[in-house]
């Protein structure tokens, strides 16, 4: 008893003493992954909350800070959609415009709304249209403006949560505030947007793409024809992943792009993976099964599907097909042989639904 | 002189004993490269020989070996167009066929005339069309057939020489004769065409490209961009490169491609280096001096730089553009550190063109 | 004022209305990186707290848990010594075992006391001695035992911080306990120790090293013909890196190992980059200035230096060398792009200490 | 009748107008790779020739040039030893130098016998001893020089006819006769020697080793670890790479070398190889069969094993190790995929020899 209760006064200042020279025992840690969780924005609400940013709120430079942030709700403090991958809604209004800066985060854009507006990268400037991927790697000077008479509303994508998780984070801006345009406009689109020939001489940037726009125009048919080919994955429906076409690598050293044609009525099969990924609906509307749960989703609405959560897609339609477009950070784990997937192999690959994702009740 | 004649025999009998045994002084040894040499063959020779095969010729499977080798006069024994690469201009009659084969030697057809003949390889049968490159990498299995109703003639690469010359060609005909069709046609091109996307899951092949086929409809308009967008060079006009969109590297692992747009009444600047190229004139006419003699040269003729020659092109049209692909070693010399380049300084960067090279009397 | 207060109310009702859709105004987000703190644990706090933890903590496979984490201050949830890079101090007492494991964190030991201790890897029974650097790639089965009859004393490290950040952790058992050893005792150090030759047939592992051990017998004389060579640096002393022999690269995938050798009373100039670092004091003593803060180490005193933080090393011993072994998340930048650097400029690239850091009063 | 003897007028007529025109009938072509013959030279044939060329030729500098090259007979234009790879036997009297130069092929010595002899690469001395292997990588400057007072005998290997046949080969001599020593005696061998460390802040050259020799006292006991460790092959005893320590990769980018153990008595298997090899005995005796000749060797001896020849080697001795050094074009080979290699199924793997190479009647 004595000897208990000896040895108890005597852990315990074990542990202060450890406590007070910043120590831990690994015989009780508890290490813990970020608490990602499975998420569905919807494009009106979004949207609601956008535009009256625009109404309320003062903003000195509209241009550049009017995004609405999609925050998973299990890892607040980390400001992204998932631990990985940071996403937001933006709204460019005629007339405005975000002065020229740079930072480590890789940045994309995918277009949604607008006709003509423009982001400007290291001297060319790249007119954006709906369903355009955007690229601006990472410390290129850029910045964005819209001279049309329409809004424009785009997708933001980052690596921010990686970045600055890594203490590595540098934002800068550009001294004079815009950019000189030195380059043809549309420059890389035109050079390097047919992937399989370029100009003599090239060198590829060092961990960068030389092309900086991927355009719908030329993606909806080659998914197309890779589609009429039968093109089909299992857990993927048709999709293509936006390249590198310097090195035939992934969209950005940290992120991959991908587009995800889901035929009608079609239901993939479930599987889980150690990526993350944030989809947001091209076009379509259909539904996505988490762990169980079933995240109804439409047009433009935006949602997570964890790390390692079953999950499958269904579309709705037995008429129209559903596009799918996704960022996941697939490049960043294959950097340390960190990827590992598992497909779902009792009930035919699929899950129970028990539950359906309220979004007006998401907890 | 007794000294002086005993050492004279002394050195014969040393002389005579390192040859009975296969020796050499490195003291009296004169090593050269291979004397390649500048040559043009106009298209009516090509032409009128490779009909005249057709004709004249017995050649159990004339749709395999009815190709006319264009061979470097200074070097026979290479069977090739320079020291590293060879060409023929092959004729393929309707209804012909070439059985299925493979070899080590890299192959590849510039589609000179014809609509719809086709060459099969692995499985997948692809239409070629005038303007055309297809590629056979080392070891596919390749099959070729003109089921159309007219003649289809085209330009063949291989690096047969380089092949050769390491002591490592193979080539095994196909035991079934033909190889049956198990992907879509052009499945490669439209899976692979728009070298920015590809289907997800996608794995690069070691040294090969995922694409076997690049397509003039589309290569063009891309040229033309780059014009418009003014990447003309000082050596090669707008000129582009036929790229491995499976790891942006060159189209072959030991030949690289291009096309070289030369604008109306373009002149280059001359230059010399230690890859060796085949040019074949797709549409145009002009000239190119080469070490100061003029090699004139219109649609169809092929033409030969070999290493380290002055060059420089004139495209002798003041309202036409001139195309000309051409086929080089780059990749093969950079694999191992050899390539060098040099501008010619003197003169404005321009030779005299000292004499003219006539076709009809090439020596 | 009415509008006023209407606004307000509106701004208000519209961020309620985030908060409940898991929204967030960019306008209002403030980024950070982690909270990395220089820190410095001395070696008899930690011998302290290890050697009680074997007495008073009921720990039931003490071999594989008796080990105390050196946590920083700034960032305890991390649960490592920074931001990317776990270490701890881990104790194994006479006739004690780890059960075989494996997990996707690339672990590393760093020998400081013992004899004869050995980690068996994949059927490798790797034996450790003082100062040989011990590897355990991700994903390879490895189990630890103490057959001497000696106290063992390592320092563990491992970039787990990192893989639990990006949710890709995973920890096997192995179903049988213990390995079978399979190959000779030693065997990679046997074959790849001497990284200059190795087996004819090898081909590298994907991301690994085929190198378990580097053995300090080796490293040391390594290091002082170099520095016998004058291979000084301005800011490290004459440091090296441990190499994996396989392809050239760091030590693993996600961290690189340095030892780094101070000269008798050297004082090396500041600088500070976006990788961290965590030192362990293999020999000597002296000070490390960390953002005007000295930090007095001596022999196994182990310390950090945060990202973006200026430091430099002083050896206090006029007649002694100092050796200090390191870790960092260097490959981990790399791999991005973020690595990022920069001199002192001012004050002949020192900076002033205007305190010292008190390990028994840390804050 | 008439008809047959007007078709081959005109056959004959078409042949002639082919001929004046450089083109060729892929239908009558016969391609043929390189007549490589299987050959060895006795030691003391070689030695008599260059000790000879040492007494009756007169050449001007003799620490350049008295060299006996090793040139198979089967291909006396490629000056090589086999199509791909030179090997010569270079004597340095006392006193002797070959003054600086640079030149496109690699180029490596194996020290044969004499000590303290130097080869000095870019302003660094490296001394030369027994067994040693010292590089010389393209266009980077060297010079030799005997300052002991004692003979010098080395083998030269050199890619040459390699380069030489892409039509790529360049030699500069170097304008101020001789090098400035730089940098420190052995810098590289003791920078980089033990090749899993090295100084921090290293970036590899573009396509060469950092490091410039192997020492033959650390490269014996390496081979002797794996010896014991059973690293036996089927074909080729126990066998080392040298490695490039800077990038894991072959000795050079054209080149491999390797040191082959045979144990006493050894009688490895039989295969063939698209690579060719040069052998030089570093110790012992035994025989070689290739193509069912047996070819026997003593030390010093060389002999060629051609491309794609079945051989296998038989150590005589039943009591004393034999070390095989060889040279081979892997590299090459490897950088366009034309590797191949099959082992001899029939008869346990071994050949039936039915002659016996006589050195003094070759023929």
């Amino acid at each position: 008893m004595a000897e208990d209760s000896d040895r108890a006064t005597r852990l315990e200042a074990m542990y202060t003493d450890m406590a007070a020279h910043s120590l831990e025992g690994l015989w009780r840690m508890e290490r813990k992954g970020p608490d990602v969780r499975p998420y569905l924005w919807q494009w009106d609400t979004v949207l609601r909350a956008v535009t009256a940013a625009g109404e309320f709120v003062d903003i000195p430079y509209p241009g550049e800070r009017r995004a609405v942030a999609l925050v998973n709700p299990g890892i607040p403090g980390a400001l992204g959609s998932t631990h990985a991958i940071y996403t937001a809604i933006q709204l460019v209004r005629p007339g405005e415009v975000a002065r020229a800066h740079r930072h480590m985060p890789n940045a994309l854009r995918f277009m949604i709304e607008g006709a003509g507006v423009s982001t400007t990268v290291e001297g060319e400037r790249v007119p954006m249209y709906a369903g355009d991927l955007v690229l601006t790697p990472n410390m290129l000077w850029h910045e964005h403006r819209n001279d049309s008479d329409a809004d424009a509303v785009w997708l933001d994508g980052l690596d921010s949560p990686l970045v600055f998780g890594l203490a590595a984070a540098v934002y800068e801006p550009f001294e004079d505030g815009f950019l000189t345009e030195t380059r043809p406009e549309d420059h890389s689109g035109r050079s390097y947007g047919l992937g399989t020939v370029r100009p003599i001489g090239y060198e590829a940037p060092a961990k960068g793409s030389p092309l900086l726009v991927y355009r719908w125009t030329a993606v909806e048919p080659a998914i197309q024809r890779m589609a009429e080919d039968g093109a089909d994955t299992e857990f993927d429906g048709v999709s293509i992943e936006y390249v590198n076409p310097g090195n035939g690598g992934h969209t950005l050293s940290t992120m991959s792009c991908w587009m995800t044609m889901l035929r009608p009525g079609e239901h993939t099969k479930a599987h889980r993976h150690t990526y993350s990924s944030v989809y947001h609906v091209h076009r379509g509307k259909g539904s996505t099964i988490i762990d169980g749960q079933r995240f109804e989703w439409a047009e433009r609405d935006s949602f997570v599907v964890p790390p390692w959560t079953w999950h499958e897609h269904v579309n709705a339609s037995d008429s129209d097909i559903a596009y799918l477009f996704s960022i996941n950070d697939i490049p960043t784990l294959e950097a340390f042989n960190l990827n590992r997937e598992e497909p779902l192999t009792e009930n035919g690959g699929h899950q129970q639904a028990t539950s359906v994702f309220d979004p007006e009740n998401p907890n």
